[in-house]
C-alpha cells in the first residue's frame, strides 16, 4: 500500500470540554497531512495553488471517529490518493495514535480541481503526475505543464 | 418535515485564504444548530451533560459542500434527528445562504451516547422524549428505552 | 461613552480540557464584534475591503482575562473606538456575562489600514467618517484626512 | 538568552481571506510553544496538568504583529520564562520566519497557576524548578514533589 505517514501533535486548544480532540480538528489534519503527501510527490501544494491555478476545492468529507485523541498525543495520519479523476481527486485517511497504534478515525475527502475564479479545470498535468506518482520510482520523462 | 433553523453569520476568522470559509467550520455551525435544536425542544445539551451525565459523543460526520460560503454571509442551518435508537443518534443538516436560498452544503452527524468516562449507556428518558417531541404535539406515546 | 454592545454564545468547539473557553477565541469574538460595531455605523466591513480596497489589518493585541467562560454563555462585546489616526484605529473592548454581569476579560487591537496589497494607506473618508460618527448624530465637521 | 525554539508550519486552516495566517493563531502557536518549552526542560505540561493538579491558566496576553505568516511558511517560535512568581509565570515569545529570519511577531503572556477548580496555588516545586533549570546545567539536586 501506498500510505504516506505525516505526524502532528494534538494541542491543547484542539481538546474540548469532553478532554478530548474536537472532531472538527481532523480536518484539519487531513489537509496537514495532504500537504505533506504532496511534498513526499516532489511538490508543494502551495505552488500548485500560485504557480499552475489550480486548487483543491473540498467537495466532500467523511469521518468515522474509533477512539478519542488526547491533548499531546502524537498521531499518525496515513494518507494516500484513493481515486484520481480528470478534474477531481479523492484522498483517504487513517488516524493511529503513535504510542500504542489504537485505531483513532478513518476518513476520506473529494476535492474537485479548480481555478482561483473557482472554475473547475483539469488537472495541470506535472503535478497530477507527480501526485500518482511513486516515491520509489517517479517518472523520468514527467513533462512540466 | 420538521426542520428546525438556526441563523450563523459567517466570521472573517473562518475563511480561508480562497476566499471561502474554510471546510472544517461547517462540523462547529452544525454543533451550534444541534445546541438550538435541543433548546427549541425545551432543554439545554448543557443541562443534559451535567446533570444527567450523557454526552453526544461524535462517531461519524459526512458534509458535502455544494457552494461556497462567504464572510458575512448569514446562513440558515436546518437540523433535523434522522434516526434515534436507544444508545446513539444521527442528525441531519442543510446550510443555505439567507440571502438568496443557495443551497451551501447537506451533511450528517452520528453520535453514541456516553457517560463523563467516556462510557456507552442508554439515553435519560427525559432528554430523549424531549428531543423527538415536536414543538407544537409532543408524540405521547415515545416507548421507553 | 460609546460601548456597542454584541452578543455572542460561546461554542462547544471553542472549549478546552479546562472546561472553559479557549483564550485565543476572545481574538475572534473581538473581531465579530467589530464587525457588529461597522454594522451599527452604517456600513460593512465586508463592503469597505471589497469597495474601498481598505483592510484592518491587526498590529497589536492585548487581552486580560478576569473570570472564565463556559459552554453556552452568552457574553456580551462591549466595543468602541480608542483612538482613530489617519493610518490606524485603536479599538477597547470588555467581555461581560450576560446573565450575571461577570466582568469576563478586557482587551485592545490596534489595526493599520492597508490595502489589498497590505501597503498602509489612510482611511477612505466615507468609512472613517462613519466609523467615528455617532448612531444619533454623526458629527457634521469630521475633518478629512 | 535561554530561548527555546519550536518550530510551526502555517496550516491552510489558519490562513483568512487576507491570505496570512489569522491572528488568532498565535496564541495557540504560543500555547504549543509553552508545551515544548516544557519539555525541553524535562517534564511534559499535560503530567504537570494530571499528576501535580497544577493548570497554567492565561490571565493575560499581548501580541506584536510586525509582517504577516503564509501558508506553508515554516516559522520558529522562540520562548522564554521572563518572570516567575510563587503563583505565576510570564512568557516571551519571539516568532522568525525560518526561510528568511523575518521577524513575525513578538509577545508575551501571563499565567497563573491553579488547581483543577481553577483556585489560586503555588507551584508544585518539582515543576517549577525545573521550568527554570537550564538545558545545559539541570540542578543536581531537584527535590521531587
Amino acid at each position: 500500500m501506498d500510505w504516506h505517514e505525516t505526524d502532528i501533535r494534538v494541542r491543547y486548544a484542539e481538546t474540548d470540554q469532553m478532554g478530548i480532540a474536537h472532531h472538527s480538528n481532523y480536518l484539519v489534519w487531513f489537509e496537514t497531512a495532504r500537504g505533506e503527501f504532496c511534498r513526499s510527490k516532489g511538490f508543494t501544494y502551495r505552488s500548485m495553488e500560485q504557480e499552475a491555478d489550480a486548487l483543491m476545492v473540498v467537495a466532500e468529507s467523511y469521518i468515522r471517529y474509533k477512539s478519542p485523541a488526547f491533548y499531546d498525543d502524537v498521531l499518525t495520519i496515513r494518507t494516500r490518493v484513493h481515486e484520481l479523476r480528470s478534474r477531481s481527486v479523492r484522498f483517504a485517511y487513517e488516524v493511529v495514535r503513535r504510542s500504542d497504534e489504537t485505531m483513532i478515525a478513518a476518513g476520506e475527502t473529494m476535492h474537485v480541481v479548480t481555478d482561483w475564479e473557482k472554475k473547475v479545470r483539469s488537472w495541470p498535468p506535472f503535478f497530477r503526475d507527480l501526485l500518482v506518482g511513486t516515491d520509489d520510482a517517479p517518472l523520468p520523462d514527467t513533462p512540466p505543464s
